[in-house]
């Protein structure tokens, strides 16, 4: 496993190296939920050149991505038997409260396939799949992109351009499925971050979920402010509310599956939050947590991915050789073809 | 005063309907504090007609203004004396913490020449000007624009296009004083939110004193996961923590001088949080504050500035009149020159 430094910052978006897959036995994919995430992806990677299909629950959801060329339909066992049929690689991609059902339709239609999520969380996934026995050919998944729109009239092909994509490197992770599904999203033009669910699920606490709930409360004072206050409002509220858009329901989708390491980042914060407070009222200053917060952001700036190469999935260590590497910055931005075996 | 409304939302740039003024005595402007605010104010004045000069303490500051074409020194004295000859308006903007050796020297060279300023908060420089017996002819002013760049080079003469200027309109204010103020913002192309001291300070407590303190706190906290939670970081943390790049002095400037109502609004919001801590952690609930924070953040979206019309300053009434429009979103956009009586 060898390092190159790789693009210039968090900001930028990384040309991916792999080339889109042709049309083999592991292009078939299987989505089911097809809104922002999920429709996101089966456009992304028909454009890559899989066969895809799809399941969504809403007539309506179902209609607009027919409208829109693709084959996907509100009958789940029958799109879970195509995916049995063809060896699929099946994808989550609802929302945290309705992954059961999904995962007791794949253990009754489809349990031999490889299977993926794009859930914002990853342990509790993993523990759902478990109770369903789904687990030995499980591989969580989490593209770090969206928007605060819903649904399939919102979908993007382009929405995972450049983004980090999380990919589970938990112990027992089996190869064959880790390739097809850190190769999905390569093909869709992100870079993969080989993470384990806990740290995964820490780590989207502090930068995905408290982000979330700072933003609901900055809007809570501003809008209590009135109409002086919110027409006086320009860019540092703009900014820091924007995430307060998203449907509530959402947020609450994200965050709230997440609560024992969001209450530890949100402790945290508090007593930082509290600290500034004292210092201002004690001594009218603001210098720690403004020196502080400068530097962070300074790090989030200048931070740099860099490449992990020679990745061969299913050699000895490369499970822990991945999840060293994903925490200290290492991203996956190509897989050689030797190194699938699936 | 009639109201119509005009714009669509706080984001919408309002058209100002304000004729650039033509050269005559009212034009001259003198700007103490040739950075990001005051020297953008120089060049959007400039651009308007205005006979525009000013004063910087550092020498490369001056040098990067005279080189655009400025008229900008580092002799204090001569500049004021200048603006006494040609009763300019005076502008000051510096950083609060620079405040009071510009009215000091405002109060030996040019003590009769109307006076606004463009510092983050408005009773402590209120308070100074009292000090130093300035009052008669002052009016603050507050542009709700800026970058987290400082200095000339940052400077850009459209800076306050569409932005909310808030003009004082604090008991006692000199009728031709707050109006050369209130052309000066109108012809920059930003539009005027008549706004008492205590209650702008307030205001901007919570929309723009506030989101700092929570960009830096969230920036320390998505710092702390480390390489791996800062490379997983997408838009929600980029947005969040976008004006912790603001170097922290300037942050302090901003936001020390205002610690009464800051802290004020900081304790109401780590109240808010607490409760949300406090719901997640018994219930995995976060339903109350995403709810909240969703309302709030589609108030502000839907947000309409109506005009203010008909103002006569100096007539009976006027300053509370423009006290109560301003207070329910109202903004002026045009001056009608009979208004102008100075």
């Amino acid at each position: 496993m060898g390092a190159t430094v790789v693009g210039w910052s968090p900001l930028d978006e990384l040309v991916c190296e792999s080339v889109p897959v042709t049309a083999d036995n592991h292009t078939a994919l299987c989505v089911l939920g097809t809104g922002l995430i999920g429709g996101s992806l089966l456009r992304a990677a028909a454009a890559a050149g899989y066969t895809g299909w799809g399941y969504n629950r809403s007539a309506p959801g179902v209609a607009a991505a027919q409208k829109a060329g693709f084959d996907v339909s509100d009958d789940l066992a029958a799109v879970l038997g195509r995916a049995a049929e063809t060896d699929a690689l099946i994808v989550v991609a609802v929302p945290m409260p309705a992954v059961n059902p999904m995962l007791d339709a794949i253990a009754q239609y489809a349990p031999q396939c490889p299977l993926t999520d794009v859930v914002s969380v990853k342990s509790p996934v993993a523990a759902a799949v478990r109770r369903y026995g789904l687990q030995e050919r499980y591989v969580g998944g989490h593209p770090m992109a969206g928007t605060a729109e819903s649904g399939w009239q919102a979908t993007d092909p382009g929405l995972f351009r450049g983004a980090a994509w999380a990919v589970g490197v938990d112990p027992g992770t089996d190869p064959h499925a880790w390739t097809r599904v850190a190769r999905l999203a390569l093909d869709c033009a992100s870079v993969v971050v080989p993470v384990t669910a806990s740290e995964h699920d820490r780590a989207v606490a502090r930068i995905s979920h408290l982000p979330h709930v700072l933003a609901e409360a900055l809007a809570v004072a501003g809008a209590r402010g009135g109409d002086l206050a919110l027409g006086l409002a320009a860019g540092s509220f703009r900014d820091g509310t924007r995430v307060a858009a998203t449907a509530p329901d959402l947020v609450r989708a994200i965050c709230e599956p997440n609560s024992d390491a969001l209450l530890a980042v949100l402790d945290e914060t508090l007593a930082a939050l509290t600290e500034a407070r004292e210092a201002l009222s004690a001594h009218t200053s603001l210098d720690e947590l403004t020196t502080a917060g400068h530097a962070a952001r300074q790090r989030y700036e200048s931070a740099r991915r860099w490449e992990i190469t020679d990745i061969e999935p299913g050699a000895p260590g490369w499970l822990e050789k991945l999840q060293d590497a994903g925490r200290t910055g290492g991203v996956i931005t190509r897989l050689d073809t030797g190194s699938e075996r699936n």
